[in-house]
């Protein structure tokens, strides 16, 4: 009995123990975290990088004069920052141009004609100088041209117009469910012999702007031409064809691939002071298309990343891993910068991979992280961070996360955590591939806000790691 | 021994079937709050009216013609929505006009003159034809005057320059802290001796709009004129006084006070099935700042308490309390529409005013709610309910809520329930009293997905009560 006391006792006094000590470290992280959200917003640099990316550089699309310039300007600025390694990781990437004529009309002898907004979707082949003009087959999505069969497909202009879900609250989610349409419906119409494709534009807005983005051709079709329209025109669409059935869709572009042109990641470190060769990677993707400024995408990742860094540096706090701002080349059209990185990283035996963070949500609220782990425990480990974040409005810390750009690193480190950071999504598809990506459309706070969220993790995964 | 087993027994499956009653209960909630937010957002109507406030009525301060074209406006969109009652309430207003001119200008011998961006605090006195020139003194907040004394501020114009704490992560809580500088600062000044006063504009953003915004003048001391400078001016005025102390500044201004006129309160309600005579309030503010167009402060407050109700009756769905929108008339410069209604209510001894909600912080994406609870048992009550609201992104439930049109009612319903809605708070004093409070800086989703909200709490109290 005396024993048993004695044993509860020092179980007791050693959990007691350890309690205060985790409480202790718990305080000392939420000190460490309110300076780095302060320097942020007091003294922060991100805002005025952006202003710079997007006015002073803008549109940067993969292989363009803008994209070299934005590496250019990326290191020069990591330069100036005193982090201990900038550099440049060469990588060779598709060279895109969408020309300079985009034009779209509806053509009705019995309506009259109207002119729409359209524009090319990126990686997509010109129509020539004749445009293209057919009839329209309108569909809600692929499987739609399956039903049809290729007599009612042939000879004519496929128009995907299934909508966005507006009930979804996560935006994101309503995107994952409609992007096939401009992903894939430029290869399925070709299957059925379309001429060319027209997409409804990624947006839960109701406007005129077209949406660009990436469709990916499989070389075993034709590859058809194929442009968004803005939302209120494939509305205008829809509704004319209801009336005239027989109506024709006229576009012309002068888009082309050009081949592939050397282009750059950029990529700069702080080294780990105990575990310099765990490697926290955070990032964002530099390229950006052509029509807009890439503020929101992804100019806020590519300065999320950099100022997160520059605020270790500030504060005197120097992480126990190596933490690794790395911007990515090419996320938009071929992801070459994602898996080149991987690639190089696999190769490094003298590196070890253990968690990424991805910026490429936009410049809004923060409002949690996303994580994909290895096993529960460290998963677990991740989801309890969120109450030193509570304070700052980040709620939503959850399983599930990463993003394109580090999504290769998978393949060759298993056990690393793959995170997203998660800023308020309302607002992200209103902008998103349009002319009205810019800079004016980022609000100073709530960018800053993400780099002070963003600083905060590294600081805890270079802290504690991911065991 | 039998008699303790049986006890237990009951005790236990009487606990049962409370819990599974609950959670039958809490899911039947979910499912209607689920219609609510979906008919919000496939099928709102808020964002429509919105657009006609602010683009086809516009600023609307009390006593104006737009205030007046502004309370037909809402009565005859409310007549279309079938409530069971529809109706306005009168109540005087002060008539504060703007006039037509306002100049601020820097005056320096060694530097040379700068035009700045200044507009006149709402109920200032104008300047007369000739403006005010003297020589200026910068402070950092009301209480610095007393230490420099009059001899250091007689014959000066005063310069409150108190920036808002970026720190905070609340915006609200950074203009509560330097908000005193325009309401009583020109009356502090007074007491010493100053002939005008400026105001750095109470924002958090860098630019060149002048925020309006209400004075109270003590009437025991000489009424100055007083105008609000932008940010980027304010600190060019600063910067220049350091080089020249001696520089003047210059403003003109022709505003005044023309007396007091009728208006109204307008007001809508659904009544309650079981007990009508128990009233939960929901409302904004209709009258907003002639210099934009009111669209956050505080179109959106008003469109979410009209929303929320049209929501029930479009979903048939009938409250078991009465719920009653107010859409109420000079929050900005008198709060006379929440005195009024607060005053007719306490005389109505046949109803009883049990929970209000104010929606008056800008038609963002929600966070959650703020409660003011008679006692701990119903604040309790209240915070469980974030549960429901958790897959809307809200989740923020906290202690203390309220509003300034709502607070009157405290006085009469002492057990009442008071109430904010929080939207995010991070560009609302971007637009705040400015010229850039307009539609278009309104995001359709965020507006919508507060009425939502707003429109699942009334269910909530209105089928629970708050006992």
């Amino acid at each position: 009995m005396k024993h048993l006391i004695l044993i509860l006792f020092l179980t007791y006094s050693s959990f007691d123990f350890c309690l205060a000590q985790l409480q202790k470290a718990e305080k000392h992280d939420s000190i460490i975290i309110r300076k780095f959200y302060d320097a942020a917003l007091v003294d922060g640099k991100c805002y005025q990088w952006l202003e710079y990316l997007s006015k002073k550089i803008g549109g940067r699309l993969s292989g363009s004069e803008q994209a070299a310039k934005a590496v250019q300007w990326a290191k020069t600025v990591m330069d100036t920052l005193k982090f201990d390694k900038v550099y440049l990781q060469e990588v060779m990437v598709p060279h895109w141009v969408r020309g300079r004529q985009e034009e779209g009309r509806i053509i009705s002898k019995k309506l009259g004609n109207t002119n729409v907004h359209i524009c090319a979707l990126g990686n997509s082949v010109g129509t020539g100088k004749k445009g293209v003009t057919a009839q329209v087959i309108e569909v809600q999505g692929l499987q739609e041209l399956d039903k049809l069969g290729k007599e009612k497909v042939q000879g004519k202009i496929v128009f995907y117009n299934r909508p966005m879900e507006p009930r979804n609250i996560n935006t994101f989610v309503s995107y994952s469910q409609a992007v096939d349409q401009r992903a894939l419906g430029p290869t399925e119409a070709a299957k059925y012999g379309a001429v060319g494709v027209i997409v409804r534009s990624m947006t839960l807005s109701h406007d005129e702007h077209p949406h660009t983005g990436s469709l990916r051709y499989d070389t075993l079709f034709k590859k058809l031409s194929a442009v968004a329209i803005s939302t209120n025109d494939a509305d205008k669409l829809s509704a004319m064809l209801k009336k005239d059935p027989e109506l024709k869709f006229y576009f012309k572009t002068d888009c082309q691939m050009l081949g592939e042109v050397l282009s750059h990641n950029v990529i700069g470190e702080i080294r780990g002071s105990m575990y310099p060769d765990e490697i926290i990677l955070v990032g964002g993707h530099l390229d950006a298309w052509d029509n807009g400024e890439g503020a929101h995408d992804d100019g806020a990742g590519c300065v999320h990343a950099m100022e997160a860094l520059r605020l270790f540096n500030v504060l005197g706090i120097r992480p126990k891993r190596t933490i690794r701002a790395v911007l990515f080349m090419n996320e938009e059209n071929g992801l070459r910068g994602g898996l080149k990185y991987a690639e190089m990283a696999s190769k490094n035996s003298s590196e070890k991979h253990i968690a990424a963070i991805e910026s490429d949500a936009g410049g809004f609220t923060p409002r949690g992280f996303g994580f994909t782990c290895g096993n529960k425990a460290i998963l677990n480990k991740m989801l309890k961070y969120v109450n030193l974040f509570e304070p700052y409005g980040l709620y939503e810390f959850k399983e599930g996360g990463g993003g394109a750009d580090i999504g290769p690193l998978k393949n060759h480190f298993k056990d690393i955590v793959m995170i997203g950071y998660i800023p308020d999504s309302q607002r992200y598809f209103d902008y998103h591939h349009t002319e009205i990506d810019i800079f004016e459309n980022v609000n100073r706070r709530e960018l800053e806000l993400g780099a002070g969220s963003i600083a905060s993790l590294l600081y805890l995964l270079s802290e504690y790691g991911v065991e």
